[in-house]
């Protein structure tokens, strides 16, 4: 009768169980950097986000004016809340300041592989530290996550760049160059074909020669990086590759290094990074979209009137890397899985109770019948849910004071003395601890 | 220079922790009793909820048109659109279907203590059972839940009462009477003065002298619940009381009796409800509004345009909740807590990365400088995050051979071999491994 909305997802246990394992690994890794859970508002004032990144962006909102007359919006990303957060409590908190969250965000995009309208994100960032090691641990965080899921280096490569070499070899050339709509160009180079980057880059304000130029300067390997140094002749650029080796050098220490690649084409559309930013992609070229990305965006917290702060963050997105999962084979299972079923024969529910409340005071996941439903009809039942053992509760049993175990796999079965069940010195007991 | 909008919450990460607790046991019982995690989006046809319960809602949802020409609305409940689910897939899931989700809603409402134009519910509901074992199973999980979170008997209540007791009496009287109206009445009762209260009455239907006998039946205690059916002298208001008395008798079996109490005031302002319903209070009284409520709602499914299913459930929500937990005093402690700091002296980033990666692979939580900050520093902020233990990893240490474990509570220190830590043997080593 009633239709979700395009864009939007209903999900249901099995996929819901997979993807509650995977939030919880990106969580989880997080914790153990120390990064703390932050809540966040799914509103915001729409003008944060025209003042960041024009008028332009009002089409990619959903965005309203509410009962007050407030300019609101669906929040589309984290990163301006949180700098609002920050700036909000800057004195009172100790730097750096670690947050992460995960939620939903908004957008109003044509949906497609990976992408929704409603899509999900763990973000993970570092407030007051501008030090190399500080976007090393983001990068390792994200390797850390990626392996605890179970892909390996042949699964995935971060590409690693810089926002002040692309900017500064931008700037070496004898030309008025649109540096922000350049790097838009970059960011896109891999999408499009080379006609359309060429004439992104030229409405940028270079020349032809001097866009081919510049892309050629875009394969300088790691090793020859000096070489872009001689040939912007700028501190900006001199700076921005010692940082990055510094970046590089202390991924490294962090155990990341491994899954680190150069790739000076990998810009980042967003107008707000400033030093290093990096993609996550499928290092088979199976997944051909960038699976999530992060950077370092020094200026946005003064920007939101706060003292000048720097910052680095990671965004894993739900969608892209459930889909890397999947063709790593690495996705978890669907199935339902349960530890026990307490099935009802006639009017033994008090006992059924029982048996099932101390199963689940020693953590089990446990159901009993709560529909007054027939043996053959709670037996499948008990097999939808991927129950391990049924202990069946029946009047004729419980006249000799037993219960029945049975394992649903084998489908053997033993009678046990309900006195002794769940007996006091098993933990977890099964068909086989009865045998 | 960004304010957040009126209604709506930020969570630092202390008070997240907290919140973050709550949420687990909510959701960790809910997993015990065999309930499925969903999720659901966060926009839904704002049609479905003016069709469930009239234009009048329109005032409360956030609700805007779309860039596509739809009416949506940002989700005020759940209900609907599990509704929505369960109609959607219903030849494929397996009855009963049991579900979890926590998740954020939206209402505009004025804001007031305990409520938020944002607020965060854990909806726990079962579809496909009408018999009382349903009922009683959704009471016990709310108990588990509420003593699991260090709540006793002496801090909460379940009042019962029953849609169709009410629905029946009203009908049993010489009038023609606005049924829907009259439990509204009833459900504000306790919040308004008693001649508001008469007048909601008296606009439902009912003559002053009718309204008053209806006002002392509804303080017919649980023994005597058999005079109602005598007063009314209809199926429906005997069925009613049976069914009632049937979910009570399941809460014994279930262990969740002791919280529940009789209480026909009790009525629940949503439409929908069918049978049995229940609100949570603060059984001192101290928190005056309702903390949480929950019921049965058999003929929502039908009227989404599905097979009759009939439904039970609750929803647990943060705010409410967590006052109640505060007035108790078992609110979780809101301090930050961390298991390492690795503390830094001069160029040691190599081998403090290594031991903390070797203390995140034993699954503890740790931290190690980012910011190239000085031993002092390091150490204060160390002590913010409420580190349990230092390792300090030195230069000149190092030279010998050793790293520096300190106990944060006692600030005693000592020496240990760096090749020896963490050891092999020691799960979690802390200065009492070594003194």
């Amino acid at each position: 009768m009633y239709d979700r909305i395009k864009g939007f997802r209903d999900f249901y246990p099995g996929e819901m169980g997979a993807r509650r394992e995977m939030f919880d690994m990106l969580e989880a890794t997080a914790r153990q950097y120390g990064f703390r859970e932050i809540g966040t508002p799914a509103l915001e004032r729409t003008q944060m986000y025209v003042d960041k990144s024009g008028e332009e962006i009002v089409e990619e909102l959903y965005s309203f004016e509410d009962q007050g007359g407030r300019d609101v919006a669906l929040t589309p990303e984290l990163t301006p809340t949180v700098a609002r957060m920050v700036v909000a409590k800057q004195q009172e908190l100790s730097k750096p300041i670690k947050w992460f969250s995960t939620r939903p965000f908004w957008r109003y995009e044509e949906p497609q592989q990976g992408r929704f309208r409603e899509f999900y994100q763990t973000n993970v960032d570092i407030f007051g530290s501008s030090d190399p090691a500080a976007d090393a641990e983001v990068l390792s965080y994200a390797a850390d996550a990626l392996t605890g899921l179970g892909l390996t280096g042949d699964d995935f490569e971060f590409r690693v760049s810089h926002r002040d070499i692309l900017g500064g070899l931008l700037e070496a050339f004898d030309a008025d160059v649109d540096t922000a709509a350049a790097i838009r160009a970059v960011d896109k180079s891999a999408k499009v074909e080379d006609e359309e980057y060429y004439g992104l880059l030229s409405d940028a304000g270079l020349s032809y020669s001097q866009a081919e130029e510049f892309d050629d300067l875009l394969d300088t390997p790691e090793e020859d990086l000096d070489e872009l140094v001689a040939f912007a002749g700028t501190e900006r650029v001199e700076e921005a590759v010692t940082n990055l080796q510094n970046v590089l050098e202390a991924t490294a220490d962090f155990g990341a290094r491994e899954y680190c690649d150069l790739s000076l084409r990998t810009a980042r559309g967003l107008d707000y990074y400033t030093g290093v930013v990096f993609e996550c992609f499928d290092a088979t070229g199976e997944v051909k979209r960038s699976v999530f990305g992060g950077g370092r965006y020094d200026d946005l917290i003064e920007s939101f009137g706060g003292q000048p702060t720097p910052a680095v963050g990671v965004a894993p997105g739900a969608a892209p890397l459930s889909l890397l999962c999947q063709r790593a084979g690495v996705w978890p299972d669907e199935e339902l899985a349960t530890d026990y079923y307490v099935l009802q024969v006639g009017d033994t529910r008090d006992v059924a109770a029982e048996v099932s409340r101390e199963l689940r005071a020693e953590g089990h996941v446990v159901e009993t019948d709560v529909s007054g439903r027939s043996f053959g009809a709670q037996l499948d039942y008990a097999d939808s849910i991927g129950a391990e053992t049924v202990v069946i509760v029946g009047e004729q049993d419980l006249a000799d004071g037993n219960v029945t175990v049975k394992d649903m796999d084998s489908g053997e079965q033993t009678q046990v003395p309900v006195d002794d069940f769940p007996p006091e010195d098993v933990a977890r007991p099964t068909y086989e601890d009865f045998e």
